[in-house]
């Protein structure tokens, strides 16, 4: 793991401008409520981008220079350009963490790296989330409680339509009555990934202190590892054939 | 499964037309050399469709009656038609089994589901692969010796850039030192995948006997269930909701 | 898979002979009330043990003319005598399959195989538990709706101390407030085994057609798989090894 | 986490006192060869253990006091007493890393984790080694290159009857024929366990500068995670029951 870990927060950051609801919530944005709690860790290096901005935020440099990248999105995955996506997904394979939060769970990227529609059940009347941690052991329980509770959220419910995670931390339970495997980690190429459950426009769910623990969690989790670098393509043996086969 | 799994052998099928040294192997195309041993099965109902047909052989109501997709594939995975592929993946998730073929650990169907680079090492010289049973108890490895050997073949070999498999069948050996994880399965959507990592257009793999027990071992264990059709999307709880959270 | 699958089903039968209310619910014995359903099924082939008989009911004889045990305990599990445990254990790794219902998660056996305590919460109130279908494409869950709901029945609720599951198939939601992996697979040896959480001694969990339906469904699954038998021990090379190293 | 991880040596410590020949290669004994390197890591605190010492060299206090415990044994994995097997055992689920070497492939605190015979091939006759990492994204690949070679070294062969490893980092190549996964990881209760394959009596191994990076990534992987501690047993609920069910 890197001594100083450098995280990008992108948010797609539209609610915060189309809707005084959201604004009232999150004034400066849902990236910096996500980034607050994390420029108060002397380990991290925490800047944000968003989708407007030039190269929806991630030029080519931002990427390379980004160790942990965390990805808040909507209603507009359509309008992360191809190239973006393409440059995110690359980055990823090569070792850059990737957090998808909440409703990131059908962007691009995450669909790309994941490979089916990821669609789930949801409904958004603000009840009860209880977040069970099944596996006690794995870093980004670290600090937590065996389970921790969200008053007043949305609901995403089973079947998620997601390959079988290679690592399970947290499993919800909701007041109306479903079940979510709502933290869970997937490892694509030399890169890690995690997606997170909890988060929401309107309800407050990134001012908790839980949420904000596990999302320092999985960017210390997620941080490159300096592996080898494999050769792909055309090569020699390593050892002498024999004429005989 | 069904009591009559009803497969279609997928095939390039240009090498065949294009390269006479190929076609001394494969007179009637490598498809009809999957097919045939598959024919003989009772349990098994046999059509194969190639590149260069209508819809690239797959339009939706061929689809739509198969139970396994088989695919053979190497320097025209681009020409698959987008919408072609669409589809595919498509049936995959709602459950039809797909076992991807050698050069086909680069065809975009198999490159989408699994969401990495799937580059790999590789050396056409003819060289010799024996392939273990890593888990003697899977279906995939039924009526098999402890390992079998491919006296000349193509060698692929590690790092192979995929996500870390849902089940490891074979890993193969090589004589020029390589090792490979060659039988590979994932889970997508309600699909059974399984990648197979034999098969050549010059050495005459299709004709193993060992290699056609595993191709029908596969069929058979790719086959579709008849599960549960989940519902996405919005939806009511099924708990009442006390007034006070 | 074997044409006719041959299933035994063991049962401690103690709370049956001793208590009355149990007695009522299952007047033949909890191993009656499993067996019933699966002898209407022609592929299977059906007897049952318990714990008070000769060698508990598992001399070698029954074990090797066993494809599929299944296996019911709760208050006894001390009483099952070291060598049986030990001969089951071994028919388990050459390929017997192995079902655990509800407070087996606590026999030896399965305990023996995953290798932790196998510890959980529970409470025995009597409340709704609704179990949804995580993987629909599971042959475990073919027949089955999204989700099924036991009306009154004890919680077992998360961390359950085990190793993460090889295949999840079930999860729970608990109108008290939990959550579990309710029905999960791992693979030993070349053994199948399925923990299904449900059933208990006088909820009349066995009577519920869905439990039955899993309980089947499980039992083809964990039908043995005529693969290789490996060789152990010291072993000649395979290759011919240079002199140079 | 920890800053300072305690790290605890244990070695069997017999061919060393009984044979001149292991004595000869590692006249320490081959724990203190293990320790060495380790020692020089300012982030390790290192001492040692072995067989013959009172309970084992592992009583209580030294195991309350380790964050991760390596193991090598060969000829007397019989004569670590119950006791102590139990201890270890327990102690690995509260959350203690531990790092199997070798012929500790078949130690009583491994089996008992991992719940199968753990038998494998072998070959004693110095043969070359090629281990291909396979994740190069895992923090046990840390500094090294995409393979690693040992020219001399006892050979351990496929199949190896263990259950499908939580995450596998390295797969050899050995020069007569076979291959083994040869650097696995497992999650059990809190804790996290490592096999690596090489180590032997007298090749010398353990100065093998590429074995002695995999063993200082394993043990900052293995080390405990300070997470939650689940409750067991008789709970109550965490919501209020409705009269109606």
């Amino acid at each position: 793991m890197p001594d100083l870990i450098r995280v990008t927060v992108w948010n797609e950051f539209r609610h915060e401008q189309q809707d005084g609801a959201v604004r009232a919530v999150y004034p400066d944005g849902i990236h910096e409520a996500i980034a607050a709690p994390l420029r108060r860790r002397p380990d991290l290096q925490v800047r944000t981008a968003t989708l407007d901005e030039p190269e929806n935020g991630l030029p080519a440099e931002v990427l390379e220079s980004t160790d942990v990248l965390i990805w808040w999105a909507h209603v507009a995955h359509a309008e992360v350009c191809a190239e973006v996506c393409e440059r995110v997904h690359a980055r990823i394979l090569e070792g850059m963490g990737f957090i998808a939060l909440h409703s990131a769970h059908n962007c691009t990227v995450l669909k790309r790296l994941l490979g089916t529609s990821c669609r789930l059940k949801w409904r958004d009347i603000g009840e009860k989330e209880r977040l069970w941690v099944i596996e006690p052991g794995h870093p980004i329980a670290e600090g937590l409680g065996e389970y921790f509770e969200l008053p007043c959220t949305e609901m995403y419910g089973e079947r998620h339509d997601i390959p079988p995670p290679d690592q399970t931390v947290f499993i919800s339970w909701f007041a109306g009555g479903e079940v979510f495997r709502s933290g869970i980690c997937y490892f694509r190429g030399a890169g890690r990934v995690f997606y997170f459950r909890p988060g929401h426009e309107t309800f407050p769910i990134f001012g908790d202190e839980n949420v904000q623990r596990v999302i320092y969690n999985a960017v210390r989790w997620a941080a490159p590892v300096a592996g080898p670098t494999p050769v792909f393509g055309n090569v020699e043996p390593l050892e002498q054939l024999r004429a005989d086969g």
